[in-house]
């Protein structure tokens, strides 16, 4: 039996399949039978039982797990919780729903404090949920415990879930829902782990079975005969010695050069990166300099950590993109928690100009950084929406020192506008991911629309196309640094659109080299007008593979 | 002194202002001194002098304000809430908290129940800051009681501060925030009041300041000379006349045809705009059939409702937009009501199409009512992404007999895909507001990010550009329905931009029928391709104006 879904890479896994237990649904908001002590008295037996559980877990993980295991011990018996579960139960609600409520409160004070603490509140899911399954006797969710090898069957993978998760054991990830922007896919990606996601009937899958995940393929092979899986582990051994073959810098099959540049989250990953081929960073995300605290860091503590990434670059393209708070992101000092459609918020640049101190002082150190290092510093910033916002953010960035400022092209309207937009900033990164999310009009993080959220629509290759006409006309660039980028046919057809270069997760890099240097720049042409004249995003794919 | 803002419409009003308090903050999650019964009294005295308040309020008031006043006075003190807020302030939380938790969680619950407890929300969190403001010793919430009639200046007006504000005594609106499509602005266009929104300075104005608030020029004239309200009150009564002028079709100067359509919600409001001079429905929403069940209605009632709207209108066209859930209008039985961003979560089509029999038991009726009367039925889908949604649309439509199906266009992947949706659909109707918030990636309804909904901006003329476009290359009809359409000088330049047919509430017509007469389609062009070419939606405006 063959199943089929949306491969991520191009590699392929074979081995026994494990299977992730759904996480438990909102418990009803019913009362109990009147006896809260008793009541109470469950919930406090789960409550010990869960924090033993996870205490003993810790001292077998060791290391970081440990610290991280017993931290959440430490959340399943905090007495501020317990008080709230308690008065919950003494108001007549089960001990169920009672602690489903008291953590929820509990989430919502962690992530209006922001930070850290916001940062918890993935762990605090998962303890609510034990300790729910304690007290309903079920089996608690999170990846069962494995010795061997093994491709995780899940509906979709959220950041709770792959927090504890032990990635050396998984070979393969394999999920009926999400799409090849979801959060398995990302992560996937970044480890370079097969993944094929969105596969119908994966969850009817019974554990242990053996399956052959070919990711370019996009097919989850059940039960395979062993001439088959003979087979797959050649091709195994032959991807592991392709990726030791010598690193050349990007370009088509006719010389046309397109730099292939990585996606940072921090200084300590530009090694691994260089490693891997990376001829620069086309998106340094800063982010990570803010989650710390309630207020934003020094303009030394920036500068010093900006100049550490530079350095790592002399003489090649290093792209930063200022702070993008807001939407899954919020950040207690800029942005506003409540919001009803974080996405379609106050994010970005947008939250930002409200605080132009902040701005200021990041542009400030950025400024710094670039006169400390023989790096090529490019400045972006995320969502904006216009020639009028690109103009506002430009200007600020040179008038404070910095070399080349640009604007990423997320909002469908700064595409709409991309002539005047290409007037004014020294050139465009396209974030994909949120391009098709709003294009689409459809959440990026949300399952039951995760179908929509696909980069090979011919809307967002289409508008991709006016960005790398209009960078065409005046000689700018036109790069991308979203996930489509990591996908190789797309990345062909990324530089048929006008698109000048690629900026991925490193470990994509190899893939996308080879694809770039097997088609001509009018192969890419062809296979592109073929995609934009295609109707949805499957034959989209499928057209640019036939064109060219 | 004078404030400037954007005007809803052309009227003139003259008058004494009124202010609208703030509504009170979130509490701080805050524990009180431990003595939990006097905190406790504290609330139940606040909750009993609410009470009993809404209660004098409504006998006072008498007829259909007296039953809701008298239901919002029975919230005050429903036991189960009382229980929720006791046990909350036995655990600790001070009382104002506690009552803010337990509405919020009781909202919730009858928002998960959807339909008409839904509805009672908005009149809940009334309740729930009156008892705040009560337990502060702060003035209610609300409009003031005022015997003569006023302006009423506030940040921004939500359904339920209007849901009992007496409009007869409402000359004019003037908010601080809001854009030409807040439901201060929809408000202000549907009943034909004055408005001017997002006026800076507005909340500094003295109660009882008499002021002009000139929407055509988007003014308020603060503290005028006699003189200028004696010329303001002349064009008053000019504008009073002129609205009894005799009733033409739409069309420019040049004679070009512009059906003016009405946007209905209900039967019942059929012969008003009639009366008005609508020549047909551009809009009729199904949505008002679906509120009251938790289940939808049967095919026999949709038929007769459907019937009814299409028997006012024999030998005209009429547009029905078939169920629009999710987003701001969730139903239990079809959408998910904890989507993250509502907004880009499955509504519309999307949540008909997992949905089917919903769907085509609103098909089957819509074609046993175009049997039923002499009306030219026309049915649309709300939030289509593409061409393969618009086929499965109307592909569903003619197989159940209907003879004219078409799409919304407020995605904005629809707009760039126009040739191939044309291709397909008998006709497209762009909705602006949707269309606007999505380009712009800006919620709509969040006073933030406000400044940025605004159908002026040139990448949503831009877009409406594209739809026009396609729409003329083979010949089919595209609309407008969103308020955009309601904006005189807007309208001219929709029509410059390929539009074929305006849709509006029916207090619009009169206004946007004289701007229309006074241009060629030569001038409409000439102001759209300025508008399209310009770098804002205020610049967009002025290019407007001066051009053609």
């Amino acid at each position: 039996m063959e199943l089929r879904g949306a491969g991520v890479g191009r590699g392929v896994a074979v081995g026994p399949i494990v299977r992730m237990p759904d996480p438990l649904p909102e418990p009803q908001q019913a009362k109990h039978d009147g006896d809260a002590d008793r009541e109470f008295r469950a919930v406090t037996d789960a409550l010990d039982a869960v924090a033993a559980e996870l205490a003993r877990r810790g001292a077998v993980a060791g290391g970081n797990a440990q610290r991280v295991l017993e931290a959440a011990a430490m959340m399943a018996q905090d007495p501020m919780l317990i008080d709230d579960v308690r008065a919950r139960v003494v108001g007549g609600t089960t001990g169920e729903r009672a602690v489903f409520e008291a953590f929820a409160a509990f989430e919502e004070t962690l992530t209006a404090m922001g930070g850290r603490m916001a940062e918890r509140v993935t762990d605090l899911a998962d303890v609510s949920q034990r300790i729910r399954a304690q007290l309903r006797g079920v089996p608690a969710p999170g990846v069962p415990a494995s010795d061997e090898p093994f491709l995780l069957v899940a509906r979709d993978l959220a950041p709770a879930d792959t927090a504890l998760l032990d990635l050396d054991k998984v070979l393969g990830l394999v999920t009926s829902e999400g799409g090849p922007t979801s959060h398995t896919a990302i992560l996937a990606r970044h480890h370079a782990i097969v993944a094929i996601v969105g596969v119908t009937g994966a969850l009817d899958l019974t554990p242990g079975t053996v399956v052959i995940a070919d990711a370019a393929a996009g097919t989850v092979l059940v039960d395979p005969e062993e001439a088959l899986i003979d087979d797959a582990r050649s091709r195994i051994a032959e991807r592991a010695e392709a990726a030791t073959a010598p690193i050349t810098d990007g370009a088509l099959a006719d010389g046309t050069k397109v730099p292939l540049l990585a996606n940072l989250a921090s200084p300590d990953d530009a090694p691994a990166a260089v490693q891997l081929g990376a001829e620069g960073v086309g998106l340094f995300r800063t982010e990570f300099l803010f989650l710390d605290a309630n207020t934003a860091p020094s303009i030394e503590r920036q500068r010093d950590s900006y100049t550490r990434l530079l350095q790592a670059f002399p003489g090649r393209r290093v792209v930063v993109r200022v702070l993008d708070a807001g939407a899954d992101k919020p950040l207690s000092f800029l942005t506003d928690a409540h919001e009803q459609n974080p996405a379609l918020g106050l994010r970005g640049l947008r939250a930002l100009r409200v605080s132009e101190h902040v701005l200021r002082d990041q542009l400030i150190a950025l400024k710094h950084a670039q006169d400390a290092s023989e790096a090529d510093l490019w400045v972006m910033a995320p969502m904006v929406a216009d020639a009028e916002e690109a103009e506002y953010f430009v200007r600020l960035g040179k008038e404070l020192g910095l070399n080349t400022v640009g604007v990423m092209a997320e909002v469908p309207s700064l595409a709409v506008v991309a002539d005047q937009v290409l007037e004014v900033a020294d050139f465009v990164s396209i974030g994909t991911n949120d391009l098709a999310q709003y294009t689409l009009a459809a959440d990026r993080l949300l399952g039951s629309v995760a179908g929509y959220q696909d980069p090979w629509h011919p809307a967002v290759l289409r508008l991709v196309k006016l960005l790398g006409d209009a960078g065409a006309a005046v000689g700018k660039g036109v790069g991308v640094c979203g996930e489509a980028a990591a996908d190789p046919a797309l990345a062909v057809v990324l530089v048929g659109l006008g698109v000048t270069t690629l900026s991925m997760t490193p470990a994509a890099l190899a893939d996308v080299r080879a694809a770039l240097a097997a088609v001509t720049l009018e192969q890419a042409r062809s296979k592109a007008a073929a995609a934009c004249g295609a109707r949805t995003a499957a034959d989209a794919r499928q057209a640019a593979e036939l064109a060219g």
